[in-house]
C-alpha cells in the first residue's frame, strides 16, 4: 500500500476494468469480444500517408510548431461545415477540437460541475466517462436504460428528488454498452426536461454515422434551443482512435471556459493530425470511407447476430442494435453476467460483464457485453458457439 | 456577459496572456520576442516523414489503433534508457508518456492537491503552469526568484507559515521567465526542505538539455531519496512541440494514480507520433539534433546579448542565460514593464510584461521578457534596435 496522500478526488479511483483487460496477456487461441475498438482493416492509412508526406513537405512548419487552443482554424471549420445539418457548430456555437471525445467529457465537467454536485447518466453506461464523473469527487446517479433508451420517467424523478444536479451525461444513438437508440419522443422529453429543471446535457456520440439499419433521428443538439446540449463528437471510430481527434460544440460561453481549461491540461492537441484530418474531410473522402466501415460492420453485426440466435438463443436475449460497435446480451433472472464471463474466461473467451459499466459497480447484473467489429468472422463464428457451450452449461431452466 | 453557471474552480480564470497575443493580428513588420516557440529551423522534418512513411507502411495498425494509457512501451524504455542519468525512471519509479509537459503538471496537481491546499511556485513563472493551479481553485503563493533561483529563505519562511502546502513547482534549470538556473546548493536545500516539511517536487525542465554555456547541474530528481520529485519533461523545444509528446517520471505510487488521472482525461497520447518519437531515439539521432539546437540558439543568444549591450545597457539590466529560449531584462526602480511593452506595441514589438507571469497579476513588475529562439537575426538587430530607442524616451536617470 501507498504511503501517499492522494488528492481525495482520485483516492478510490480505479483503472478502466476494460482497459486493463486489454493489457491482461492472452493466447493465440483467446477470442476477444471485449475491445471498443474499430477495426484496422477500416484505416485510410495509405491515403493518410499521402497527406502525412504532402504535410512534411509542404506545411511542416506549421504542422511541427505550436497551435492555438482552439483547434486548427480549417479543421473547425470543415468540421462545422460537415456536421451542421445536426446543428454542430450552430449560429450561438462554437466548436474546439479536442484530444478525443474523451476530452470533450473531461473539460465539460471541469467546467461545470463542482465536487459533490450531482451527474445523472445511463447506467449501465460508457466507464471512461463514469471514471471521469468520479475523478472530480462527483455524485453519480444511474438511470435504466432499455431499448429505447435512458427511462426518461426514472430521469425525472431523479430531477425531481436529487440534489445539486447539474449534468445529464447521455449516449443516445448506439449506447455503449446497451447497442440501444433513444426515441425521438425521449429525446423530445429529456430536452424539455433538460429545461425545465436547468440542468445541462452532454450528448456523446462516437457512433452516430456508424448506422447499418434503421433511420437517422436528429442529434439532441439540434433539438436544444436553449444552449444546454454539449454535443462531444469523435473521428476515432471513423477515421482511427490512435490519432486522438475529437471535437465539442456548445454555446460558445461554455466553449470558452472549457477552451482555457483545455490550455491548461494538454495546450493543444496533435497539431500534424489536426492538419491531416482537414485535408482527408476536404478532399471529400469521409463520406465514401464511412459507407465501407458500414459495410464491414454491417456484415459482422449480421453475423453475430445469426452465430447468437444459433447458439444461444434460448439461453440469453438481446437487442438488434441499428449500429456502433456493441450488442448488448441479458441471461435469465436470477444469472449473474460476471460468473458467466468468468467462465468463458476459462475457455478463453473474454467478454466484459455488464456490472462493471454500472453506476454502483456492486450490482450485480445479468447483462454482457460482445464488441463485433474487431474480430475476425472466424473468431466471431467459433467465440460465439463456444459461449453456446457454455451457457448450455451454466443457464439451466 | 454569461448567464451560465459554471464550476468554482473555473469562474475567475483567464486564458494565457501570452497566448492571445499569439492570436493578436501583427503587420508584417511586426517583431515579436513574445513567444516560448522553438524555431522550426530546428525541426527535423525530412527524418521526421522518412519514419512517418515507415510506420503507415509497417506499422500503421499499431500506430492508429487504441493504445495503452500509460504510452508506447518502446518509447517508454528508450526515454527511461536516455534519461536515467539523471534518475528519470529509476528503480522505484516509472515512466508514462504525456500529452505534453503541460498534461505532467495537471496531472501531478489532479492526484496530489486538494481544493484550497497551497502550491508554492516561483513568481515570475510559466503561465500555463500558474493557470493550471489557479484551474484546481489552489492557494498560490509565489517565491521570488533571482539570478541563482528560487529564494529558499522565502521558501522556507512559506513552507513554516502558510497552510497546507502540497507542492513546490520550479522551473529549475533555465527558468521560463527569468532565464536562472537554480545553484547547486539551493537545490540541495530544497530538496532538504521538501523532505522535511513532508512536500512534493514538481521539476518543470522543458529546456535542461538546450545549454549554450556553463555546466550541466544535476537534476532535482537525481538528488532526492524521498520519492518527493515529479519530474515533468518534453520533446516540444528538442524535437517539436506540435507533436505534443512529453513525459513524466516519479514514484510509481505516483504514476499509478496519474495513469488513471490520464485514461479519464485523453486516454492517451497521440499514438502514431510515440512511435515516430520512438524511432527517432532509437536511431540515435537525437543528440546530433540537440547540439544543431544548441548551435543556432546559442547564437541567437549572442546576437541578441550583443545588441542589448549596444543598445540598452545604460537603461536595464539582464541575466545571460546559459540555456533555454529567454533572456529577462529588468528596468530601474520606479519603472513599470507593462508600461514599456505597451510603448513597444506601439512601435510593433511585441514583448511580455513581467507582471503577466506573476502569482499575484496585480503586482507591477518591472521585469520584461524576451525570446530569441524564434526571431530571425534581422528581427533581432532591428527589435533590439528599437527598443533601446524606446528605452531612451521611457526611462530618463
Amino acid at each position: 500500500m501507498s504511503n501517499f496522500n492522494f488528492a481525495d478526488r482520485i483516492k478510490t479511483l480505479e483503472p478502466s476494468t476494460i482497459r486493463e483487460m486489454l493489457k491482461a496477456p492472452s493466447g493465440p487461441d483467446s477470442i476477444s469480444f471485449s475491445a471498443g475498438n474499430p477495426s484496422p482493416l477500416t484505416f485510410p492509412a495509405s491515403k493518410m500517408a499521402e497527406f502525412a508526406a504532402d504535410i512534411f513537405r509542404d506545411d511542416y512548419a506549421t504542422a511541427l510548431q505550436y497551435g492555438i487552443t482552439e483547434g486548427y482554424a480549417p479543421l473547425r471549420q470543415a468540421v462545422e461545415e460537415r456536421y451542421r445539418k445536426h446543428a454542430i457548430g450552430s449560429e450561438n456555437d462554437e466548436l474546439i477540437i479536442t484530444s478525443g471525445a474523451q476530452q470533450a467529457i473531461d473539460l465539460s465537467i471541469k467546467v461545470l460541475v463542482n465536487e459533490g454536485d450531482t451527474i445523472l447518466c445511463e447506467s449501465p453506461s460508457f466507464i471512461g466517462a463514469l471514471n471521469c464523473f468520479r475523478s472530480y469527487n462527483t455524485r453519480l446517479v444511474g438511470i435504466p436504460v432499455d431499448k429505447d433508451g435512458m427511462d426518461i420517467d426514472a430521469l425525472e424523478y431523479a430531477l425531481v428528488n436529487e440534489p445539486n444536479v447539474r449534468i445529464i451525461y447521455t449516449i443516445p444513438t448506439f449506447h455503449n454498452p446497451c447497442g440501444s437508440t433513444m426515441s425521438l419522443e425521449r429525446r423530445t422529453r429529456l430536452i424539455e426536461l433538460a429545461q425545465k429543471y436547468d440542468v445541462y446535457i452532454i450528448e456523446d456520440s462516437p457512433y452516430f454515422e456508424l448506422r447499418y439499419s434503421g433511420e437517422d433521428l436528429p442529434t439532441l443538439k439540434s433539438m436544444d434551443t436553449g444552449g444546454r446540449v454539449i454535443f462531444a463528437g469523435s473521428f476515432s471510430k471513423v477515421i482511427a482512435p490512435g490519432i486522438r481527434i475529437g471535437y465539442v460544440s456548445a454555446h460558445r460561453d461554455i466553449i470558452a471556459r472549457m477552451t482555457i481549461a483545455k490550455q491548461v491540461s494538454d495546450v493543444h492537441t496533435n497539431l500534424f493530425f489536426q492538419i491531416l484530418v482537414e485535408r482527408y474531410l476536404s478532399n471529400g473522402l469521409l463520406d465514401d470511407h464511412i459507407r465501407e466501415c458500414c459495410d464491414l460492420y454491417k456484415q459482422k453485426r449480421d453475423r453475430m447476430l445469426s452465430a447468437m440466435e444459433k447458439h444461444m438463443s434460448d439461453k440469453v436475449s438481446w437487442n438488434s442494435p441499428g449500429g456502433g460497435l456493441f450488442i448488448w446480451a441479458e441471461l435469465p433472472d436470477g444469472y449473474d453476467g460476471q460468473t458467466l464471463c468468468n467462465l468463458l474466461r476459462e475457455r478463453q473467451i473474454i467478454c466484459v460483464p455488464g456490472n462493471t459499466f454500472n453506476v454502483d459497480k456492486m450490482q450485480t447484473s445479468c447483462g454482457f457485453r460482445l464488441n463485433f467489429s474487431l474480430p475476425s468472422d472466424e473468431q466471431i463464428d467459433r467465440g460465439i458457439a463456444t459461449i453456446g457451450e457454455v451457457l448450455s452449461e451454466y443457464v439451466v431452466m
